[in-house]
């Protein structure tokens, strides 16, 4: 049997990567075969990538440079460590993929989403994930839950401009519509159980259909 | 005004660098500002990315995962290196562009052309060569020339087999139909001196066009 392939996606502080935690460990306790993981994902050659990516002496790099090491390492990834996975029967959950290049690259950096959409559809051939959850926060309550979260690490994202952090949720919104199918939005601005049980029932649903 | 950017292409074997590098040293004797370049260019940013695709415990890179590599780093030294020069109203002569892709990993590896090219599409925009001179040799001829000069360090191309060397002419065959107006077949079974001349005649008689 193949498993399923299933993204979390959203904008910084929506408690995606929670969640997925708990998702993970609550299909487990119902006796699923459960991946959880993230790009580059412990990948040697998407960690080399990243790493170009993050060194802070290139400073030069091009938007669309930075946009084609992204698919690269995504396809790296995806090769190497999801689709032995899904051929396994597991079901993988991912936090984030195509979306949030589509998101973060195609809209909020303007490159544009059918352009960034191609490149990746390049990268991933046709393992698209079946279903990919939106959690839906308003950028406000994101941005001032990780000012408030002194456990949290800062990253380069979360120093962004909330200018920037708005166009990324637009950005999510059209997504969400154009992908309508595949793009189930989660509320995210309750508390994280609550978040958690919208999510599994989601999930559950899918893998049972 | 605006440069020329004209590029160098063919199988192993064919002359091109060495005829690239007298065809830039005629145009320097008749003053014209000359810049000869090929990827990675020395733009660091590049080199990185060859250095990780060149990387022989990367033994697992998959095909995509190359080919997106070489996008990127094609686009970082278009950008740092190339562009500038054009701005300048430089003539910059490049060994080998978005066509080797295309022979090489889209026509010879079986990628697809469209598909490399659509992904090069997006590395490049609009700055396509306005010249490609396609150093036309049949390839048994060049893989002789290779074996017999000592001078000459093997690459990891060169090891490829007579088969894969006789896919990648034919790949330069189809792309020399498809873009006659870009790119011009140049007999490279000559001498290096009469080859030069072929080639100088057609790179001055597309700056004065």
């Amino acid at each position: 049997m193949d498993g399923k392939f299933i993204t979390f996606e959203g904008g910084e502080g929506a408690g995606k990567s929670t969640v997925l935690a708990r998702v993970a460990e609550k299909l487990r306790a119902l006796d699923y075969n459960v991946l959880t993981t993230r790009e580059p994902g412990g990948i040697q050659i998407s960690e080399a990538i990243r790493h170009i990516i993050l060194d802070t002496n290139h400073t030069a790099m091009d938007a669309k440079t930075e946009a084609l090491l992204y698919a690269a390492a995504r396809r790296q990834h995806l090769v190497e460590k999801v689709q032995p996975a899904l051929t396994d029967g597991t079901i993988v959950l991912c936090d984030r993929f195509i979306d949030s290049s589509l998101a973060y690259q195609g809209y909020a950096r303007g490159l544009g989403i059918d352009q960034i959409y191609t490149i990746n559809q390049f990268a991933i051939d046709a393992c698209m994930p079946s279903l990919t959850l939106w959690f839906k926060l308003n950028p406000e309550i994101g941005l001032k839950r990780i000012e408030t979260n002194s456990e949290r690490e800062q990253n380069r994202l979360d120093l962004e401009t909330r200018a920037f952090h708005e166009k990324v949720y637009k950005g999510y919104q059209i997504l969400a519509e154009r992908f309508s199918d595949r793009i189930h939005p989660i509320r995210a601005d309750l508390t994280i159980e609550e978040v958690t049980e919208l999510a599994l029932n989601e999930v559950i649903s899918h893998i049972n259909q």
